[in-house]
């Protein structure tokens, strides 16, 4: 039986869905390593669409999941159904999704709201010590999971004082990194990489989802 | 100065544009050997826009190019303001955008019309004996391009004889390849890989695009 590795989408480009290049390096990683990717996305409405040619918002509206499907090739499963016993391990790549879709912190900064089916599943991975890892901006979104809650875990998103500030400010730790590297928080078995929040190009970003995921794998 | 690569893509998704896995792919095997990628795409609208989670098409439209800028995180040009000399290898990711808006091969099989700016770029490639590539469908595209022509290419889809079949059709030579393998037509400079038009999985399509981007770079 391969590891079934959860690997949570926000929609289908850097600037309001899940960063593109993350994402496939992610899903390469895992076949790779001979593990499985189970791809899912909560079934809610973008935050909004940008034209990501102009860098602008549009009035288009497009759903997370149904975006995030191009991105799997159309084999995804809604969050919400996906329960903790389901997956041996957990990752969400970047992209400003998980900072506006899977969580307003784009928006809101440390006193954001996270996506509760996203609460659900990191909380029940922390609890029950399985594996899961965070890229980008993402670990942001960890920190508000964990602000309040017994588990205080070690994360990276890079050397972005200001937003490293605010994941403090949420009462995890920030450690710096480089792209092409991870850091592992052990006693909670989170991984962490900044990916394209430092990543000057695409080979650093492989390098560092590579051991992410590598690291991931060998802790199921 | 770094090898310019010009990438071609047709929008953002394998039902409706370019395969998001084989675009990321051909932009990291060119940064890991070393050569820039400038990616382009059609100022046009989509043939049409396909929920990829359904399967289905939609009553949305989406423009080629603004699609595109997803994968190219905003870094992309209209491919009608790139000149042959401007780069100095091109390449088609797959997907069936290159056989719905870079062409309609999708419909129209052997009497598919091809978008004027591909068949400028790629017929000036050939004259000029410059190295290019084609993954996935896009060589059936291809042969469309030099139907015709004094040139007569050797390319390859992987082993779909309907594809093939076609292929020798517009005046091409077929040629049977594996997915994790590349041919290369050596007298005109054409590379090509069947990508997921017979890949099994991500690491398949990974392996035989590096082989192809790897090629075309050394003929340069």
């Amino acid at each position: 039986m391969k590891k079934k590795i959860g690997v949570v989408l926000s929609g289908c480009g850097v600037f309001d869905g899940a960063e593109i290049h993350e994402s496939v390096l992610t899903l390469l990683a895992i076949d790779r390593a001979g593990a499985e990717a189970i791809c899912m996305a909560p079934n809610i409405e973008q935050m909004h669409v940008i034209n990501h040619l102009k860098g602008e918002p549009t009035d288009e509206k497009r759903n997370v999941l149904v975006e995030s499907a191009r991105i799997a090739r159309g084999e995804i499963k809604d969050i919400a159904e996906v329960k903790v016993d389901d997956i041996d391990g957990l990752i969400f790549p970047g992209g400003f999704g998980a900072a506006k879709n899977l969580s307003d912190f784009a928006v809101n900064g440390e006193n954001c709201k996270v996506n509760p089916d996203v609460i659900r599943l990191v909380r029940e991975f922390a609890a029950k010590k399985k594996p899961q890892a965070t890229c980008c901006i993402a670990p942001a979104m960890y920190a508000k999971v964990f602000d309040g809650e017994s588990i205080s875990p070690t994360l990276t998103i890079g050397n972005d004082k200001d937003v490293a500030g605010k994941i403090e400010q949420m009462g995890s730790k920030h450690q710096e990194c480089a792209a092409t590297d991870m850091i592992c928080d052990d006693e909670n078995k989170i991984v962490s990489t900044p990916a394209y929040m430092s990543g000057k190009n695409i080979s650093e970003v492989a390098e560092g989802i590579e051991k992410t995921v590598n690291k991931l794998i060998s802790m199921i």
